[in-house]
């Protein structure tokens, strides 16, 4: 980038956190209707310019080759009708959710009369980073909005002409309902130098939430001086205990690995307790074979099940996000206990069992985000936790953990009502 | 300090941090009894120990001029039977509160018949950095521990050995109870590095929390790989509405003031609605009259109070910690909100007022972590608010907000609970 141009753009986006401050602390004090009248207008302008919406995806889908960008990206960046509808009814659910600000936590009255609230409210302003999927411009901002919150957008370059015309509909819908201006900005530039610039604006920004490949979230949790909510990366585990039923493992195993397999929550790992593994692993390896999936064991998989490939000690550290699976026959339900908080991400594990002790040692023992018992790994999701809306997973344990939707994206401040009250 | 001892300081940290974690696994386990059976039996041997105690800070305080101490840091320094009393009935306090582990903060079946739990758990490592209060050894270690977390202490080199001789009293209470050994670790050496070095290691540790001067929270802050549980300063406010009953206004403004100026709740500017001004100024100019202290006021304010010396600019964002007070005239309720907003610390602000219009207002647009109505700042306390046990109080807005207990040491997991449910 041109040096004279530095000042401009760190001024461009000195100006837009500033707004977005100003606009939060509007924001904050607004009532739940103003905020879902904008839900529903917004929905409205979507539907109403949808054509224009799809004349701008064209421009990116046509620049899409020039990116780079394979067949599945170009899927992910592609808007129909049928999708914009898919946005429209994800505002709409939004609109129907209860508004997480002026919630009462908590409360009590002390000895000497004072009256303590803590009641919930905005963190103030959301900085968001995500790559090329256009939906999630308004649904991140819908997010946001709804609990209290100002958003500053930024999107990938690829999506920029359909997020654009996305946001416009936001702003407009902004403009006329009196939400206030500034709710929700996106940045114009593509120089990636604005987001640095962002990053160090803790002064006005109070989180920032990266969305994509590793090398984006490590930047900014790199960068940013404001806190991030993030993960890194979804290394899944599911344990076969000896005491699960083989048929309920395999269906979990099945889903948890092939339902999705480019998403955080699908399964990497399975480990397999020695005592069932000689009679486990065959019925594995014959129900994931209409799967082209790459088995990768451990010395005693492969003794079990020949075809498999040699895991090597950086097998169990990865996440695949693909067509492989690494492979693990452990002695016993505290090795796969330690191997999964060694190796995981802290994201969702899982055991299969039957037996309620292991269970209860599992879930207390297991340091994750989820841990789950019987189930898919693939539950681990805003949506299928209830939460009628989702901004991201996070494996970190500070503020927020696992699935993070409205409540997430706020904070609490603490009311003292007195009658005179002086401390002795 | 010498280079070739780096490597070798660098290696004593990962040790210690390394060790710390693994103590952190064991005690997330834990039941709450051996956590309490550890705080009773620490009790016992500070109290039969605490002659070598009080031995141990005898040299603290022979070496307490060489370090440059004043009389007032001297103090702070220096233990008693009494000072040790105190302590013992911190711990048995902390004994006597309720385990935030293990509670079950919400939950719910979703239709497909899986059950979701989310249950508080402890964060993990908690990094404890404070200066030369021997006191806040003991007090910080139980309350980690209570919460299930390990704790690495690393205490100001004014008392280390007051300190140490706390700590092993605490060591030997861990082995003679069964609490996980390095679940409370102090750091010997009083090298600063050491600090830098630990703050490095976010893979073993999880938060760090620095109590002290503003230079410390500061390096702290930004060497912190981890996240910090911190505030800067407290430069707090009390803004006099028109409607203020001027009895309580001058009874809360002289406790907020007065009752212990070196503190980070304490008043330390004052705000005062135009319509009362002339009248209320006098009066409180007379009030504070038995107090040292020096008003510094704007141009209205020495209008009225012609003794007051002239604030600059600077002045609105100062915390004293002393005897000064910062005073403004103000033509709004408006105006006082967004005063406090502008120049505030975000920690602790109160209006004395009548006017539940005016109360309303300010509560919910003051952003800070607590706003008190009618009753002094200084009840901004985790002691106050019921919370037990306090290791700080935080004025950011993420994780914990405001008087930090033993729930706020704790994050909390999801753990999903099924009979073979898979993802469709």
């Amino acid at each position: 980038m041109n040096t004279a141009e530095t000042p401009v753009l760190a001024d461009y986006c000195i100006d837009v956190a500033r707004r977005a401050r100003a606009a939060s602390m509007a924001l904050g004090l607004l009532g739940t209707e103003v905020k879902n009248r904008w839900l529903v207008k917004s929905v409205e302008f979507l539907v109403e310019r949808s054509e224009k919406v799809l004349a701008a995806n064209q421009r990116d889908l046509a620049n899409a080759p020039g990116y780079g960008l394979d067949s599945a990206a170009i899927d992910r960046l592609r808007l129909t009708d049928a999708r914009i509808a898919d946005i429209a009814s994800a505002l709409r659910q939004i609109a129907s959710l209860p508004d997480p600000v002026g919630e009462v936590i908590d409360g009590n009255r002390r000895p000497n009369g004072l009256e303590i609230t803590k009641v919930r409210v905005p963190l103030g302003v959301v900085f968001f980073i995500y790559e090329s999927r256009p939906n999630v411009t308004a649904d991140a901002a819908a997010i946001c909005i709804k609990s209290g919150n100002a958003v500053i957008l930024r999107g990938g370059k690829e999506a920029i002409h359909s997020s654009q015309a996305i946001i416009e509909c936001l702003q407009e819908a902004a403009e006329a309902t009196g939400l206030p201006q500034d709710s929700v900005q996106f940045i114009e530039t593509t120089d990636r130098d604005a987001v640095g610039h962002l990053l160090k604006l803790d002064q006005f920004i109070d989180v920032a939430i990266p969305r994509g490949g590793e090398g984006l979230i490590r930047r900014v949790t790199n960068e940013a001086r404001m806190p991030v909510i993030k993960h890194f990366d979804g290394n899944c585990h599911i344990f076969v205990d000896q005491q699960a039923n083989f048929e309920m493992a395999l269906r979990i195993i099945e889903n948890s690995k092939c339902q999705r397999m480019g998403v955080c929550n699908a399964l990497e790992s399975l480990l397999v307790h020695r005592k069932i593994a000689n009679e486990f692993l065959p019925e594995l390896n014959a129900k994931l074979a209409s799967y082209p999936i790459e088995l990768r064991g451990c010395e005693n998989t492969r003794r079990i099940i020949p075809t498999a490939k040699a895991a090597t000690e950086e097998d169990w550290g990865k996440e695949y996000l693909g067509p492989i699976l690494s492979v693990m026959v452990v002695d016993s339900l505290d090795e796969a206990i330690e191997h999964i908080n060694r190796y995981g991400s802290k994201h969702t594990d899982a055991i299969i069992t039957n037996d309620l002790a292991a269970s209860r040692r599992f879930t207390a023992s297991i340091d994750s985000a989820a841990v789950v018992v019987n189930a898919s790994t693939r539950f681990n999701d805003g949506g299928e936790f209830g939460f009628g809306a989702e901004i991201g997973i996070s494996t970190d344990k500070f503020h927020a953990r696992g699935p993070c939707g409205l409540r997430e994206l706020t904070t609490y401040k603490y009311i003292v009502q007195g009658d005179g009250q002086i401390r002795t």
